[in-house]
């Protein structure tokens, strides 16, 4: 089984409501922040990924609170891939301040050709580079 | 079954992203203020349940996106209460421009005590105000 | 002198901050929302602009924070343009709570060919369509 | 005079706008974030400052946008002390991609009792902690 992918963010004061803690929306922020950073990882960047005719759009998202987050937390931000399809992503996020978890998260992408909403098959460099961050068990998952 | 209250809302400038389109963070928030709109018609503000000593915190959030809303759209944001638990409050999202249904979410929030993050059952006159909201089969639904 | 424009919002619970009040930068995005409906009022809509073959582009922000606004507070957001000059154009703003005056702005944009960032003149049908908007004492103004 | 205290930080897809170019408003989210980190190297962190009884409110903030930044652009964000008053704090901002100024920015805090609005004078050890960060030329500044 893969080690989650894991970047570092601290809470910005902006992303904090009117109760004192991180407002709900700015989770799904949070993820694609991290996907970003898998990207980086895996192939280079989102950008590079543009340059070789490939593009995503999200199908799905989902977030489950068990804690708060508070102005100048430092997060981790923990990515796993769940499962590559035939089109789709799935990737699991779990969300940690030291070792408590905070929010767990799924999002489901879908490769386009970019500059489209057209569908494409994932590209082989595609699934390569995300091939090491990839959960053991993703055959049964999502 | 209950018509779903509807808020209609038009798509900023910064709410778009590099691919043209609504990102996808902020449909959280486009849902958090359609919920906002349904407190007010339902029992006078969400500052009115605070000074009646409720709040709710978000347990669950999800979305799935069929097809993207752009700059300058307008956008029908209807709200049905799918379930009330003991302490839980689960409504569906509908994001739809003019009849095409764009984006479906649900959330999950969470009756505490103002001021703290401690579970308490839904007050009688918070279960009384959301009644004509609450989806005829909601006893099964979530 | 030109009555001002004025788009009236409300503010969302995403936009407080933990003072519980409107956090200083999403008075920028508000003086672009009451652009935006400017633009409408003008000559049809920000999209119109660019099927005409012109864009803008922000060149200097400023904003003066006299009193806090809170979540749920509907505000009018007044805008008045203050100076035409070849390429540019300068809005003022007054954010208002019922008759209390919380922010006050002032925007340059540099008008440019859609799509680009070089600067172009303010095409007649521009400079026609906010007339109405224009401060009587807008020649010494900026 | 002072070396400028820098912090880095890389722009977010959700930061960008349909101009593939970060909103504007975001700048001044950019310079709250550098603040908060000058914050921290100057006395321990913007809650040291709330536990010692002090607080600070905007109250005037302004850009100068020179160039755009761009998805995934690293970005430095210097900040110079420009003036210690009585009650208010001038802050100078420069974002800077590389060696290219892109925008450059002023903010004027002032120095409240936490938890309310009521000017206070800048307390010394808020006022020896910035010393190191204020620009030679502060005292004809602002």
């Amino acid at each position: 089984m893969a080690e989650p992918f894991v970047h570092r963010l601290r809470v910005r004061y902006g992303e904090c409501d009117a109760q004192g803690i991180v407002f709900n929306a700015h989770y799904l922020a949070y993820f694609d922040i991290a996907l970003t950073e898998l990207w980086r990882a895996a192939f280079g960047s989102y950008g590079a990924m543009l340059d070789r005719g490939a593009d995503v759009v999200v199908g799905e998202a989902s977030a489950r609170f068990r804690a708060p987050a508070r102005f100048d937390d430092e997060l981790d931000v923990g990515v796993t891939v769940a499962r590559l399809g035939t089109t789709g992503i799935t990737t699991d996020y779990a969300v940690r301040r030291d070792d408590e978890l905070l929010v767990e998260g799924r999002m489901r992408h879908v490769v386009v050709a970019a500059g489209s909403q057209a569908k494409e098959p994932i590209p082989d460099w595609l699934r390569d580079g995300l091939a090491p961050y990839v959960a053991a068990q993703s055959t049964v998952a999502a």
